[in-house]
């Protein structure tokens, strides 16, 4: 697998009202793109930092991913994710670590926000972290 | 503030020797060092990703921020905090936030991982997320 850089890390926040002004007056940041991706149940605001961007995601139903992480969180945010950019395809990279023996939430990539292909691996095989591979299919 | 990257991602694992063989093998990295940081009571294990390191953190004591994280986490590791690379000094940095009304856990840099000068903000004035400033002293 050919990985070029973190594309983005996952934040969970209870708020983007609340938290993009952190991001924006605390830190200098700018937000560049807010969007809801509906059948994640999240809306999303994007910061580019150097080569990576940060995802905020507020959840907007309560059995999505988001309101969960944050529930069990205590009712706080959180890094909920990382993703790493492929180059060489999300299908092929899913396939060669399945082959090696991870466990898969995503047997095939599905669309993201932006419009990325993206496919999440199962934390059980990851030592816990929630990871996320994806390509701009864009720049194939 | 002037951030230029994110320096590097806190991942906190229960075992460095579980973590790095899925680093390495499924994700195709290459761990580059092995630190233990005695007043922070981790082992850490480094790994580069395009201008971002990925910081592996396994707690040396029951009483490490890092073991109180898998606690709370269920026993499961997770990413625990999120550093920016400053370009205008720690201590700058800290006195711009805090001006701004943001709680600290560090009121002044200290010496990290590495031999950077760091310090963090505190999760309740960040929207939940632990994250970290820092600087490399040798790059003044």
């Amino acid at each position: 697998m050919d990985i070029s850089h973190i594309e983005h890390i996952g934040i969970a926040v209870p708020s983007l009202e609340e938290a993009i002004p952190f991001y924006e007056k605390m830190l200098g940041f700018k937000c560049f793109a807010i969007e809801e991706v509906e059948d994640q149940k999240v809306r999303t605001a994007f910061f580019k930092v150097g080569q990576t961007k940060l995802e905020l995601l507020e959840g907007t139903a309560p059995e999505s991913a988001i309101c969960k992480f944050i529930a069990a969180n205590g009712g706080r945010g959180g890094i909920q994710h990382i993703a790493f950019a492929v180059e060489d395809g999300v299908a092929n990279a899913l396939a060669e670590v399945e082959e090696k023996g991870c466990r898969l939430i995503d047997k095939a990539p599905r669309r993201g926000a932006e419009g990325l292909d993206i496919a999440f691996l199962h934390p059980k095989s990851t030592c816990g972290t929630l990871i996320e591979l994806c390509e701009d299919p864009k720049k194939k």
